[in-house]
Parts: structure tokens; C-alpha cells; sequence
């Protein structure tokens, strides 16, 4: 089964906006045993939009199309649909009904081009947006699914999650995709490459290896597509064991969740609670625990206290400390840490201060020199990291670190 | 001049990663005139690069590819290409001098996967990669040019701003491309559409308009491409300023400022101050002023007060009113700001308390509701938001409504 997927949008062609859309649906579809064959980006353009239909669907099972759909002028994707599949717009009450709802809930008056949204080709199945005013389009040709949906990505995703793919998995009968993927550090790509050559070739036809590059770490990835999914996983982790014996030094393990799901998982289910302090990361380390449903029953406070003396009268930094040390130390990462620990009454703290630059650097800390702290129910340290040269890699870096001294610490 | 960007990658393809480079190319070869028509992501698959190229050669001038360029067996670009151009790989004794001493400051042996990166077509123009060990190349054909790059983010970059812009400049006569956007708020997209028809009917074929809507924001980018663009520059100013009579009070600024950028300017030149108060945006506020080079000379201190003792130990609310009136109240979201701005020494701050979801709504409650409240050096206040169904959204929405409500205050 084989998918294609166009996201339109002259914004995604100037690049002001990044396209996330294709990621998520790629992964969804995927995780559901559809490969993904080609995504591609167009304009607002009719005859590209046919163009690339066509093409789609004499490639694939499956055409997902994001974007175009909003009310103005410049949204062309549902009447250009509507053409290319023979029909005429409809209009569906039900929709009008919850557009209707939804601005009434903004104070704002149902106008035409309200009434245009809750307008629909004929021929399609509608996907109700719970979340928006544009609804999802389900069209069928052929044995072929052309699937439209709205570019804004949360919307999107709900009609993915609740639509899309419960439709799909009832409309095919989907096999399955493996991907699985070992994290190795520590070792060049292509030393690792020589050295596990032998292992390489007598992998399978049906199973693919790909090496995944990034600083201090290469990730060896193996899919299998459209497989029996039990047994070629079976099989996956015993290639992947015979490579813990070839390589035994530089395995860190597997790859899966990330790593704040995986602390938020381990907090909820052992009732540990959770403060932070930032500095550099500005609000980063919270964002991302809070981001996840559930967050507030281990949240307790964070604490972004980028002035020194919200430092000192938020956390209880000693000013003296500040001064002798500077903020950016061992020594007030850990008292960040301890601070934030007592005034939220949290088990478990941690803490960044650093210089995320561009200015602020000297030749002793120079820009990317991050202290980050750890408090728990028996200990506090702290610990320096060089988290990069770029304010916005800094900021993440310094994140994921901080994040994942705390993982250490809960497992 | 158009031209198509291809990047490939089976991670692309399955969601393992995201695709930023496509974006970072747009914005290169729009900014010098030269319009993207289409972006296609492909995987690691000879007959698949050999179509997509075809078929870019046939619609543009300039064909941008990124990726496959490791020393791994999974690495099939540049063995495609060479054969596609009908060409032979020689061994390039500068690029393999420039491998062997990247390799030798990390204390890695130069072996045969190393040599391997050192061979290049003949045909092509070598792009000296100086930050990584694959180098770029461009071929000519046919008046057309197609050039490859490594698809590590920063490698590319440098490639694009220091070799290919400069020879596409050469190569070409380059017109120019004109973007500019303007940012309103506090009106939804279709009443928007509606007040301002009459002006976008009497715009100039040449001129496009687009609409690109945000949580209680709408951006209007008008476009023109490859044109004289200083003309056209001062056509669309003059277009805006038409705008600007007929919805004055709804007209936030031009891009590239996001509103938090925006105000980010205004703090910092008018010497003022900053503290946030965040419950149901969890760090997301104070993530997106910090982000910003500079923040600090303004950012004082962010709290996150997730749990209602944080809310009153650290930023002073009484305890009385968040049982009297519930954390998600008017007098909550007021004292937080109060208290943000007593304990920080700032001038100004902002404060949301609100139901993230997906639990904790009531009838009278739903998730969605939040607070936002607002203290400046002479009053405080709060307004009541509702900001969706969704999670991410609900945080993202609240977060774009506080900054413009302080973004309201600082005008």
C-alpha cells in the first residue's frame, strides 16, 4: 500500500513557514503499515494541484492533500477537488451548524464566506473538524483515496488520529512496517561502517539499513516494509543483538520515545513531583514537560529566572555566591536547583544557567558553556556541559541534557 | 527563473526526521529571485531520483538536491547522479586532503569509505564543503543547472550562502522576487476578507495576496515575483497604506516581526521591563521572549505556577481566592500578574490561568477557558479568552493572546 503526500501552500515555497505536516502524516501512516512514497510541496495553483494529483494517483494507493482550504480567495484546493472529481458543491448543515457554533463562541457573525467553508463537493465523504472550520474531504476513484485536509497542524492531526487512518485501516487490509533504531556513539560512520561490514551484508533483501550521522552519535536504522510484522521484528532484534557483539562499546540503546514522555511516564506512574529553574533555557524545560496532558500532577513550579535577583529573592540564590561565582556555575546551578526544589516542595529539581548568546561570552566561559543542576529527595550536583554556538542549539542542547540528567536519576 | 528542490532521504519519508532544509533553500533562492515552483522529498532509490530529475529538468532552470551523500552503502546519490550525467568519478586529491585532516582532529584513521567521499565526477564543478566531508557538486546541462549538497543542515547552509548563490547569481540574470506582510489582529479571517474585498479586487495581477491566519492574528503577504523590484516595492507600501485607512485599528506592524519580536523592540528600546506569570501555557511565554537575542537587558523572571501552593508561595495570590473563585478566574490571573511584576521589580507583566486539557473542564469551566491578566507601572486587568478544544493549541493560542494584549499596552 503505497501513499503520496501534497501539502499546498505558497507559504511552504517562499519557506515562511516550515512544513510539519508532511512528518506527522508520514509517521502516521507509516506506523499503520502505508509506505510513503513521495511527499510533495506546491503552490495555490490549479492546473499544479491537477497535475500532481494525477501523477499521485498513478502511483499510489492513497493521496493525503493538506492545505488551501481556508475561507479567503487565495484557497483553492476544495473547488479545484470538486472539478477534478466531476462534481458540484453541496450545502451541508451540519457544518454550517459548527462553524456557526465555533465563531458564535469568538463573537464573531456567520458571514458568505462562512457559508462557503460548510460548502462541500457532492461526492465526498465529509471529515467532521471538531477543532476548525474547515471540514476533511474523503473522496474515492478507482480504488484510490484522495484524502483533503486543512493545513493548520493541530487540525490536521485530529483528523489523522480520528478519521484518517480508523478509515483507512477499514478500507484496506493493511500489512505491516518495522522500523527499528539503535543509537551507537562514540564511533565515526564510517569507521562503524567498516567495522560492521560482514553484518551488514548478510542482512535480508527485505530488510533495509540506514545510517543516520549526527555529532557523537550515528543511528543504524532497519525497516522492513509491508512484512509480517511479529516476525520480522523477531528477527530484527536478533540482527540487532548479533550487533551488541560486534560493536559492544558504543550501543546506547534504542530508539523510541522521547525523552521528557518517557520522565513524564516514569513521574505519573511513581508519584514523583517535579520543579524546574531556568536560566538559559528560558522557559524551554517547563514547555516541554507541560506540553503533555497529565503534566500537572508531577508540575509543580518552574521558575525562568533570567535576572539575578529573581535568582536570589524567587530561588534563594545567595547574592554573595552570585557575585563570587558568577551566575553561570556549579555553585548556583545547584542552588537554583535546591531553591526551586523548596518553594514548590517538588521531589525532584533541575536547573540550567549558562550563556545562550551571542553576547555575554568571555575566553573563561565563552557562548554554549551551560551549568546544569540536579536536586533529588538525597542529592544536589551540577554539572557543565558546551551546548553549542548558536543561541536557539544552545537553548535546545542545554534542554535535552538537563532532561536527560533527570532520566538518569529516575531509572 | 524557477526551480525545484529535491531532497532525499528514507528518514524524510518514514518521519524520523524533519525537513528544514527545504525550507532554508526557499528562503535562499527567493530572497535572490529565483522561484521555487515545487519541493518533492523522495527516498534512497535510483529509479526514483532518475524520474523526479527528469521531470524537475523539464519545469526548471535550477534543480537544488540535498541528501545521500554519506560514505555508507545507503547512499546512492551521487553514483546516481554521475551515471545520470553520463559521467566517470575521478579521485579529488584537494577534497581528500581536506577529509584527512577533519578525520585526524578527531582521531579517526582515513579508510576506504573516506576515499570513497573523495571521488567526484568528472563532469561536475566541485563545492568545496569546508564544515563536513561530502562534498557539493554542480552539473550543467542544457542551459539547466543541477546541483547537490550533503543533507546535514549546517553543511548545506554554507554550501548555499558561500557557493551556490553567488555562481547562481553569476550563471543568471536574476529579477527580483518582493514579499511583504503585514500583521493584523483582533479580526477573524473572514470578516477580514470581507471589509477589505473591494481593495483586494483592485489589486494588480502582478500582486498576490495571501491570508495566513494565527490565534487572533492574520497576516497579509502580498507577493510579486521576478519583477523590477524596487517599483514594485513602493506599489505594495502604497497598497498597505490604502489598507491602513480602511482597518486602522487592526494593523499590528509588518514582518519579519512576530508580535513577541515586536514587543521584544519595544522593551528593549524603551528601556521597560518584563516579568510572566504562566499556568495553563506552562513556560511557553517566557520560551518565546527568551528565544530572542537580547531578552535579558527586559526579561526579568518567569514562573511557572503550575500547582495552587506555587501560586502562592512564590507569586503571592491568596490561597482565600484561589478557593473562593478557583484557580482559573479573573482575581487569580490578576493577582499572578501582580505578583510577577512584585517579585520580578518589572514594569509590565502578563499571567495565564486557564484548562489545557484534556481533564479538569467543567460546564461552567470547559477546557479552553483562560485568563489572561495584564499589569503595566498603572493598572492590572484580566480578559477572559476561550482559546479551543486542543491541547497544543489551547497553549499556543493563550500564548499568542497574552503577548498581544501586552503588545496593546506597549502601542
Amino acid at each position: 500500500m503505497r501513499a503520496t503526500i501534497i501539502t499546498i501552500g505558497d507559504e511552504i515555497l517562499i519557506g515562511q513557514i516550515l512544513d510539519t505536516n508532511s512528518r506527522y502524516i508520514s509517521r502516521a501512516l507509516n506506523s499503520h503499515g502505508i509506505v510513503v512514497g513521495e511527499r510533495t510541496s506546491i503552490g495555490d495553483n490549479r492546473s499544479q494541484i491537477v497535475d500532481t494529483l494525477d501523477r499521485a494517483l498513478a502511483e499510489s494507493d492513497v493521496v493525503i492533500i493538506t492545505g488551501g482550504l481556508g475561507p479567503t480567495k487565495d484557497d483553492i484546493t476544495k473547488h479545484t477537488l470538486c472539478e477534478y472529481f466531476g462534481s458540484t458543491l453541496r450545502f451541508d448543515e451540519r457544518e454550517a451548524e459548527h462553524i456557526r457554533s465555533l465563531l458564535a463562541a469568538r463573537n464573531i457573525a456567520f458571514n458568505d464566506l462562512n457559508r462557503g467553508q460548510a460548502m462541500v463537493p457532492e461526492c465526498c465523504t465529509v471529515l467532521h473538524n471538531a477543532h476548525g472550520t474547515a471540514p476533511g474531504m474523503w473522496f474515492e476513484r478507482e480504488g484510490r483515496v484522495v484524502v483533503s485536509l486543512p493545513g493548520v497542524p493541530f487540525e490536521m492531526q485530529h483528523l489523522i488520529d480520528e478519521e484518517v487512518i480508523p478509515r483507512l485501516k477499514k478500507r484496506f487490509d493493511l500489512r505491516e512496517i518495522v522500523h527499528r533504531t539503535m543509537i551507537t556513539f562514540g564511533i565515526a560512520e564510517s569507521i562503524l561502517a567498516e567495522r560492521i561490514a560482514a553484518w551488514e551484508d548478510a542482512l535480508p533483501d527485505y530488510i533495509h539499513l540506514a545510517y543516520l550521522p549526527a555529532p557523537n552519535v550515528v543511528r543504524l536504522r532497519l525497516s522492513a516494509y509491508e512484512v509480517e510484522g511479529k516476525e520480522v521484528r523477531r528477527e530484527i532484534d536478533e540482527k540487532f543483538e548479533q550487533l551488541r557483539s560486534i560493536i559492544p562499546d558504543n550501543i546506547a540503546g534504542f530508539e523510541g520515545a522521547s525523552v521528557e514522555e518517557l520522565v513524564h511516564n516514569i513521574l505519573i506512574e511513581r508519584g514523583e513531583t517535579l520543579a524546574v529553574a531556568e536560566s538559559c533555557t528560558g522557559g524551554a524545560i517547563a514547555s516541554k514537560f507541560t506540553a503533555q496532558a497529565g503534566a500537572s500532577t508531577y508540575f509543580l513550579c518552574g521558575v525562568v529566572s533570567y535576572s539575578n535577583e529573581s535568582k536570589s529573592n524567587v530561588l534563594g540564590v545567595k547574592m554573595s555566591d552570585i557575585t563570587q561565582f558568577g551566575a553561570v556555575s556549579e555553585q548556583v546551578a545547584k542552588a537554583m536547583a535546591q531553591g526551586a526544589k523548596v518553594i514548590s516542595g517538588a521531589n525532584f529539581a533541575i536547573s540550567t544557567t549558562g550563556i545562550a548568546g551571542p553576547t555575554g561570552g568571555s575566553a573563561e566561559k565563552p557562548v554554549g558553556t551551560v551549568w546544569i543542576g540536579v536536586a533529588t529527595p538525597d542529592k544536589c550536583y551540577a554539572v557543565l556541559k558546551n551546548c553549542g554556538t548558536d543561541r536557539s542549539q544552545i537553548i535546545s542542547r542545554a534542554t535535552a541534557y538537563a532532561i536527560a540528567l533527570l532520566y538518569d536519576e529516575l531509572k
